[in-house]
């Protein structure tokens, strides 16, 4: 029996992955002006004061049950659709169609010497997974952006906002409709991991899977799918204040990379500092801290000039706090800075503070983090501020995108080739 | 005790990895000058006459060997190094060591309204495994131009080639020993299918796996992998002859596609002719290839034209023959050809032969295969004809890389960002 209920499970999350491929070949084909008409149409539907109220009334089921599950305080607030929240939901959408079209673009072309014209164009990939945690908001910025690039979307979002995205999802089919064009967004609406799993199978109907959420989930889908999945586990991201660092500049940058906002993947989490500026930098950069209500933790090196911090063990140097929580490390060159961050670093962002443009351009040269950064802090490692647009994610893996990802990530190229009745010899 | 052999070769692979990722490092920042040199003083010692004797005893030990297992003439044939593809390996080496370094090029760049100045840099991937048959010369070729592009390589060759491969790897060694960079190419020499699961999981040091070989092993692969692959099934590839075709052109387009080298994945497994065009074009076509010893095989409207070709199945219209054999379909619209391809294809190489522009745009357009051809032969479907220089592989999956895959594979983007000493709001 359990075999015929996975068999079943199984055939139809292919059926519905397979519904999404055949409307992904009817997205790739629409023109700029219609997806953006239609994007602009969905803000405008989740704007209106019905659209709205609808919304917020699934939202108020999940919040309960969510409460009754007692879930804790941070969960309850990424669940939360607030007027204020669907407004930010509405301002995406507007940007998203704002954006240039990614599809149909020839980013290169050349002629071969028996005169066939080559190029690559850019077209959609195809059908996207999103596999996400309890935040509504992800599932209209997923579908905009899958849909702006030309794709399907299979929406596989947290259990906790059942109700919410499926309001979300329905207003999606209410706009795609008259195009005919719903089968380009499914909802994957299943709060079991055998669903997830049976999801990442489908590698004849899906191109790709973004997990977005916690490392554990991140790790199972990874673990188990045949599909590429893009993603990053953690950002474990590292300021390195070198000797012939401004020290104001220093300081200033390596506060805001630490308390601007700590709980995101771009925050610092460790603090290098060369031993030639430790002994001046650290005691001021340390009372900011202190300020703050940073707690730091330092080798011994550190812990001579900061007597009050805390003792580092290997594994805080691995650890991606998301708080208000620092290692330090006095190190004795920009070699033992590279090494740290090649040991204990995780590919995502690496920023480092000179005056010095020989040991800037090494240290740019030489980190292999999907975004580093000389004299600027780690927080501008996103899409937004970056310039890319809306971001659809990240990836510390290096096929296909490294780093932010916009609409561009989510589009791939084919050779497009012209003769004249070439044959090959 | 089993466990403890499983758990005693999956560290001694993980060694193995690590060892190319430390290395891997190095290789990434090595000069153009100095790769070139290394790849060249490779192609030198491999021409010498001791080398290429020793090459050419230790592949006699492999040739006995598979002749006493009692293998297939075509495989003897792939399995063997004589003097000629020896000569042919020399010159692979010195055409990637004049191939331009796609290491190190911004390849975009611009600046944002805070004065960020931000690019896009290419670096190479880091691990790249590759996964292959009893085919010693791919032991060189995927080396050079994994090598070219800053990566160290894990080679699994085919166990049938396990002397050539090593006496291979040791020319290697041989030259990388001055710089200390011989562990960049590590060779995993066991014919174990556990050999090369645990190979597959080493996502902590491996950045991308390449299979080469038949769709059994592409398949093993790809469904134990952690690692992403790129990889390509099979090449059901398809040339459409529309009703607007020039009947000469398409004639010499579609015997070049078929018998010009049947065995490879770029050639034509079926014709698709528009019936308008049908009842002059097949006859003469037919004729062709009877005289070329192609059987036929086709549906109702093919044999009404050709009473002699066999009918042919759904399974016909998947399969890739890799020989003499071609299916033709004579359909009634540009559509129906479009819809055919979408549902027996494998998103490898497809051709439209037409004098009809708008017609040949709208295939190009819609035919969302790797590579897409007006007017010439799907023979061209291959990185030295296309202009990419050496071949690493093609890709039918669409992420990182789509189609023929030259040294652009082998390298990823990251984010370069000089500042000021700007931080985030």
């Amino acid at each position: 029996m359990a075999s015929d209920v996975d068999s079943s499970l199984e055939s139809e999350i292919r059926d519905l992955t397979q519904r999404a491929r055949l409307a992904g070949r009817r997205v790739a084909n629409l023109d700029s002006a219609t997806k953006n008409s239609l994007l602009l149409q969905l803000a405008e539907v989740l704007n209106s004061s019905q659209t709205s109220a609808e919304l917020m009334a699934a939202n108020a089921q999940d919040l309960e049950a969510a409460r009754q599950k007692g879930v804790s305080t941070a969960m309850l607030d990424r669940l939360a659709l607030d007027a204020r929240r669907i407004g930010a939901i509405v301002d995406g959408l507007q940007e998203v169609a704002a954006l240039p079209d990614p599809v149909g673009i020839v980013l290169r072309s050349w002629k071969r010497p028996n005169g066939l014209k080559v190029g690559k164009k850019t077209i959609p990939l195809g059908v996207i997974g999103i596999i996400y945690e309890a935040r509504p908001n992800v599932t209209i910025d997923a579908f905009s952006l899958c849909f702006k690039a030309g794709n399907s979307t299979v929406l596989k979002g947290g259990s906790e906002a059942s109700h919410s995205n499926r309001s979300l999802v329905r207003t999606i089919h209410q706009v795609l409709a008259p195009p005919g064009m719903e089968e380009a967004c499914q909802l994957l609406d299943s709060s079991d991991r055998q669903a997830m799993a049976a999801l990442l199978r489908q590698e004849e109907n899906v191109d790709l899977i973004i997990p977005r959420g916690g490392e554990g989930l991140i790790r199972f889908v990874a673990e188990n799918s045949r599909i590429p999945v893009i993603k990053h586990y953690k950002g474990v991201c590292h300021v390195y204040v070198d000797e012939d660092a401004d020290p104001s500049m220093a300081l200033s940058i390596a506060e805001n990379a630490k308390i601007s906002r700590p709980a995101t993947c771009n925050a610092m989490e460790t603090l290098l500092v060369h031993e030639g500026i430790a002994d001046t930098f650290l005691p001021v950069f340390s009372e900011r801290m202190q300020k703050a209500g940073v707690e730091m933790r330092g080798g011994e090196k550190t812990r001579k000039i900061l007597p009050g911090a805390a003792p580092a063990s290997q594994e805080d140097y691995h650890t991606e706090y998301l708080d208000l929580v620092l290692n330090i490390r006095v190190v004795s060159s920009l070699q033992e800075a590279i090494e740290h961050i090649e040991e204990y670093g995780s590919s995502h962002t690496e920023a480092i503070v000179t005056n010095n443009d020989f040991t800037a351009q090494e240290f740019l040269d030489r980190v292999d983090s999907s975004v580093v950064l000389a004299n600027a802090s780690t927080r501008f490692s996103d899409g937004g501020q970056l310039g890319l647009g809306a971001e659809i994610g990240i990836s510390t893996t290096k096929l296909h995108a490294y780093g932010p990802m916009g609409l561009d990530s989510l589009v791939t190229e084919k050779f497009v080739i012209h003769g004249e009745g070439q044959i090959r010899e």
